[in-house]
C-alpha cells in the first residue's frame, strides 16, 4: 500500500476577484489539510476566476495575481496543492502551480489552448511543452490542465513514461446538455488506456453565459469511477488512493511497464521532479461521509439554469429581481428559477395586461405569484399605450397597421420594467427561449429587454420539459396546468397564436437544433424528413434575425452550441445556402 | 527591361455573397485583360468576403466557394490572377489561388493566422508552411496573404531567397485611425530589406463593425512608393513594374545576391513553379491617368464613416435610415454622416421634444434637418411621457425621482422611432459617441436603442472635430455654429449638464483613450498628470458599464481599440486595478 489522500477543491471563484479566491483557496487549503490531504487541486486560472478574457491584457492584472500566488505559497504549509493561475515567463501561460509545505516547486504550463466554441485562448496564452512529474510523499504525479487531457497523444503520454501514477488534471470546463457522459467516457478511456489514476478537478460557478457544472472526477487505472463530486454546487472531494495499486497493474502491461524517468516525445518534455522524499502518511482522520448530488435529464438542465442566474445576479451585485408575468410558460419557468436561485422574497413579478390579454393570462399571473410567493405588481398598459399611438398618429396617417403596433405593446412593457429597474435597482431578467432567439420571433428594446436572459439557450419544448420537471419538486406543482397546456401566444393582437408566424415547436426545434447547432444545411435537413418550404423559411428567420440576437442580454448556455461568443455570425451574410 | 504590369483590383465584397463577389471578380479580370496587365490581383478571401467568421463552419459554404473559384479559373484566359479563397484540404486554409490563362498553377496557404483584436483566424483555419515562388511571363513572383508580411521572418524571406523579385501580398485590413502611416513604414521596410517589389492589395468597404480602406499599394526595392489606390473607394490600379532593375540591384548586394531556388527555411519551404515560359509583353495599351484620393486627418475618419454607414445600410437590404435629431453635436453629424452616406432623400429626422428641450434645440435640429435637405419630422414626447407617469404613480409612490425619469424620456422616444422603423422599414442609426459608450452616459434601450451606431467609436472631442472638417466640405457650414458651440447636455432634466456626471471631454477623452485603448493602470493614467478622483471614477464608470455596451448596436471601428469583438471584458469582474 502506498495510499495517497487526494483533495479535490471544486470551488466558486468570481472573475476578477483576486482578493476572494484567494481567501477561498486558502480556506480549502485548511479544510484540506484538517482531513489529512496529502495535495489539494484547484480549478483551471482558481486565482484570476475562469475566462478572465481580456482583463489577460493588462499588466497589472498579472502581476496582481501573481502576488496572490506568492500569499497561497506561503500559506500552503505542511500540505502540497496545485493552483491554477496566469504566468509570466516572457508572454503568459495558462498555468498550474505545484506548492510543497510553502514552497513554489513547480509550474507546468498548458499545452493544448482551445480556441474553439467560446474558447478564445490562442488570444492571449503561449502553449507549454513540458510535462513534470513531481514525487510527492512517495507517490508520482503528473500535472496538466484541461484541454491537455482530450488529446490522446498529449503531454499525460510522456508524464505516464516518465512514470506518473496519478495524474491531476485541473480544468474549467463549461457544462452543456450531455457533456457529463461525454467527459466521463473521455477520461475512463485516457485512464485506462494509460494505466494510471485521473483526477479531474472542476470549476463550479456562473461566470457570464457560462455555467461551470464542477462534477469532478477520480478514474483509476481500469477506467472506473472511484468517487465524483456534486454538479452545480462548491465542494471540497477527498479520496484515498492507492498508487502501489497503479504501479502493480502496470507491471502485466508491458507497454506500460517501463518507466523511463526523463522522458522526450516530439515538442514534449516530462522531467521528474523530486519533491518530498518523504512516505505516505501512516495514520489520518477518517473521512466524512459524502453523497454527491447528480442529476438526470432535465434536473440538471434547470440546475444550471438556477446556479447560473444565482451567480450573474449575486456576482454583479444585484440582490433583486424584476421579471414581467404574462401567464405564459416563458415568463412563468423564469419566475420560478428565480426563485429557487435567490428566494422567493427577492423576487418582484409584474403583470402588465393589455387590451388583448385574455383573462386567463391575467390569473395565470396571480396565481403562480401566490403559489410561489413572490410579490407581483400589476400596471395595465393601455393608458400608455392609447397615448402612443395618439402621439405617432400623425406620422402613420394611411399606413396600415403591422408588426408597429405589436411591438409598441411590448416596448410599453420595457419601459415600465425597465423604470421599475431604474427606480428600485432590481435587475431585469427577460424571458425569451431559443426558439424565439432563434427566429426572431420577439421584439427588440420590447421584451428582449433586461439583463440577464435566463432561458435564452433553451428551446421552447425543453421549456415544457423543464415546466412539468419542477411541477414534481417542492413546493410541487408551482406551475399551473393551465399555463402548461395552454396555446402559446404573444397576445399582441387579436386571437394571435405562435402557430400563425411559426412551424409548431415540435417541428420548429429540430430544425433549429440542426441549423445552428449541428451546422447542417438545407438538404441535410430537408433529408430528415422536414417540409423544403418551411426549412428554407426557418433558415432565413434565423440568418435574418442576428441583428436581434446581436443586442439581446447575455444568458445561460446549456446547449452545445449557444448564441452569443459560442456562435460568430455577420450580420451583414448573404449566405444561407439554397 | 523585364516589365511586368500589375493590376491591383481593390474591390468592394460583400460577406456570403459567393455570386457577386464571383461576378465582381469576373468583371476586373476582364479589366485588366483590356488594360494588358500580366496580373492582377484581388483581396484576401475575395469569394467569400471577409470576415466570414462562423459561416467557416458549414462544409456547404466552403464547398460552394470552391465551385465559384472553379468559374473564376475558367473565366481567366490570357492573364494571371491572384484571387483570395478558402482551400480545403483535411483541414480548411485561408488561401490564395494563383491562376494563368484558364489553369489553377498554384495554392498558397496564409502562414502567419492572426488571432487578436478583431481577428479570430484560429479559430478556422489551419495555417501553411510553403512559400512558393511563380515564373510568369518571365518574372519571379511570390505570393502571400495580409499577416504573413508583418513578420519580418515570414514566408517572404524564403520567397526571396528562392529569386521571387515581386511579392504579391493580398489583404483584408481593417481600418483604423493612423494605420495607413503604420502600414506603408512596414512595407517600405519589408520591401528595402529584402531588397525586391512588394504589392499589397487591399479589401475595400463595411462589414458589420469594420470598415476596410483600401489604398493598396506598392513599394519598390529601394522602399519607395511607386503608386497606391485611393482610400474607401473600390478601384482598379494598373502598374508598369520592371523586374531587371530588382535583379541589378540585388547583385550588388552579398545578402541578397544568392538565388538558391528550391529554399528550406526552418518550416517554411519555397519552389520555384514554372508557370508561362514567354517573356514580357512588348506592346501594351497606355494607361489611363489616375489620382488616388487620399485624405488627411480627421477626412478619413469622416470618410470611414461614410463607407462604414453607407455599406451597413445598403449591404442589409435598406434603403432609408431614421435618426433621432436631438439638435446636439452628436445627432447633427451622424445625419450629415448618413445623408453623405446615401444621399439626404434617404434620410429622415425626427425631433422629439419634451418639456425640458430648449427652443434652441428644437430650432437647430429644423435649421440642420433644411440645410442637409433630409425630412423632418416632429413628434413631441409630452403626451406619453405624462401617460407613463401616471401609469407609473401607483408603482413609484414615496419614492425620489431619480434616473428612472430621465430614462424614461429617452425609452418613450427610443418607442417612437422604433415605431417608424417597423412601419416604414426605415433603419434607425443611434448617435451615441464613444465617450458616452465608455462612461455608460447613454440610456439602454433609449438613445441606445436602433440598428447601427454610427459614431460608437468617436470620442466626442473628434466629434468636434469631424464637424468642423465637414464644414469646410460641400454644402458648406451645414452644421449650425450653434451646434457646436453649445454646452453639451441630455435635456432630460431641468438645467442638465453633462460637465454634472462627467468630467470635461478633454479630460475624459484622454483617461478613456489611456484605459480603454492602451491597457494603461490607474497609476500610469494618474502619472499622465490626471486627479485621482476623476481617474478612478472613470475607470469605474467604464468597468461597471460593460452590461451596456454589451446590448449596443454594432457600429464602425476607428480607434486602435473600439468596443466590440476588439474588446471582450466580461460582465461579472470585480478587478479593476486599485
Amino acid at each position: 500500500m502506498r495510499r495517497f489522500r487526494l483533495a479535490m477543491a471544486q470551488i466558486n471563484t468570481t472573475v476578477g476577484d483576486l482578493e476572494g479566491n484567494t481567501s477561498k483557496i486558502m480556506h480549502y487549503i485548511d479544510e484540506a489539510k484538517a482531513l489529512g490531504a496529502d495535495l489539494v487541486s484547484f480549478p483551471e486560472l482558481a486565482i484570476t476566476g475562469y475566462p478572465p478574457e481580456d482583463l489577460l491584457f493588462k499588466p497589472q492584472f498579472i502581476s496582481d495575481n501573481l502576488h496572490k500566488l506568492d500569499e497561497i505559497v506561503a500559506h500552503a504549509k505542511d500540505i502540497s496543492a496545485v493552483v491554477g493561475f496566469v504566468d509570466r515567463q516572457g508572454d503568459i501561460h495558462n498555468a498550474a502551480a505545484v506548492i510543497h509545505d510553502g514552497r513554489l516547486v513547480g509550474i507546468y504550463h498548458k499545452c493544448y489552448l482551445p480556441n474553439y466554441g467560446v474558447f478564445d485562448e490562442d488570444r492571449y496564452f503561449q502553449a507549454g511543452s513540458d510535462g513534470p512529474v513531481f514525487v510527492i510523499n512517495g507517490v508520482k504525479i503528473g500535472v496538466n490542465i484541461c484541454e491537455d487531457i482530450w488529446h490522446a497523444a498529449g503531454p499525460m503520454v510522456a508524464q505516464r513514461d516518465a512514470g506518473a501514477e496519478v495524474i491531476v488534471n485541473i480544468n474549467s470546463s463549461p457544462y452543456h446538455q450531455g457533456k457529463k457522459a461525454f467527459r466521463e467516457k473521455m477520461i475512463a478511456t485516457r485512464a485506462s488506456d494509460n494505466g494510471l489514476i485521473i483526477s479531474y478537478t472542476n470549476l463550479v460557478g456562473g461566470q457570464d453565459e457560462l455555467v461551470f457544472d464542477g462534477n469532478s472526477m477520480v478514474f483509476n487505472q481500469r477506467g472506473e469511477l472511484i468517487t465524483q463530486g456534486s454538479q452545480f454546487q462548491e465542494e471540497l472531494i477527498v479520496v484515498d488512493l492507492d498508487a502501489e495499486d497503479v504501479f502493480r497493474y502496470r507491471l502485466h502491461d508491458p507497454r506500460l511497464r517501463k518507466e523511463r524517468g526523463h522522458v522526450r516525445l516530439g515538442e514534449m518534455e516530462a522531467k521528474v521532479i523530486m519533491v518530498s522524499e518523504r512516505g505516505p502518511r501512516t495514520s489520518r482522520p477518517p473521512l466524512p461521509e459524502r453523497r454527491p448530488i447528480i442529476y438526470g435529464f432535465p434536473g440538471e438542465v434547470y440546475a444550471a439554469l438556477v446556479l447560473g442566474t444565482r451567480d450573474y445576479v449575486s456576482k454583479n451585485g444585484f440582490k433583486k429581481v424584476l421579471i414581467g408575468l404574462s401567464g405564459g410558460i416563458d415568463s412563468t419557468i423564469v419566475a420560478v428559477i428565480a426563485a429557487d436561485a435567490l428566494g422567493p422574497e427577492n423576487v418582484v413579478g409584474v403583470s402588465m395586461p393589455s387590451r388583448y390579454s385574455s383573462e386567463g393570462s391575467i390569473t395565470d399571473a396571480q396565481i403562480l405569484a401566490k403559489g410561489l410567493g413572490i410579490r407581483l405588481l400589476t400596471i395595465p398598459i393601455e393608458e400608455a399605450f392609447k397615448a402612443s399611438l395618439h402621439t405617432l398618429s400623425e406620422a402613420f396617417k394611411g399606413a396600415e397597421p403591422n408588426v408597429a403596433e405589436e411591438n409598441l405593446q411590448a416596448r410599453i412593457r420595457a419601459n415600465i420594467i425597465m423604470s421599475l429597474s431604474n427606480k428600485f435597482g432590481w435587475l431585469v431578467l427577460t424571458t425569451g427561449n431559443k426558439s424565439e432567439m432563434a427566429t426572431g420571433y420577439c421584439t427588440l428594446f420590447g421584451d428582449m429587454a433586461g439583463g440577464f436572459a435566463v432561458i435564452k439557450d433553451v428551446p421552447k419544448t425543453l421549456v415544457y420539459k423543464l415546466a412539468q420537471y419542477r411541477n414534481t419538486l417542492k413546493p410541487k406543482d408551482v406551475i399551473p396546468r393551465s399555463v402548461i397546456e395552454k396555446e402559446p401566444t404573444a397576445e399582441l393582437k387579436p386571437n394571435q397564436r405562435d402557430v400563425d408566424t411559426l412551424p409548431p415547436y415540435p417541428v420548429l426545434d429540430p430544425i433549429l437544433k440542426a441549423y445552428v447547432e449541428e451546422d447542417r444545411n438545407f438538404e441535410q435537413i430537408v433529408d430528415m424528413g422536414f417540409d423544403e418550404e418551411t426549412v428554407k423559411r426557418v433558415i432565413l428567420m434565423v440568418d435574418r434575425n442576428e441583428y436581434k440576437r446581436r443586442q439581446s442580454p447575455p444568458g445561460i448556455k446549456i446547449t452545445q452550441r449557444a448564441f452569443g461568443r459560442d456562435r460568430r455570425l455577420p450580420i451583414v451574410n448573404r449566405y444561407w445556402g439554397f
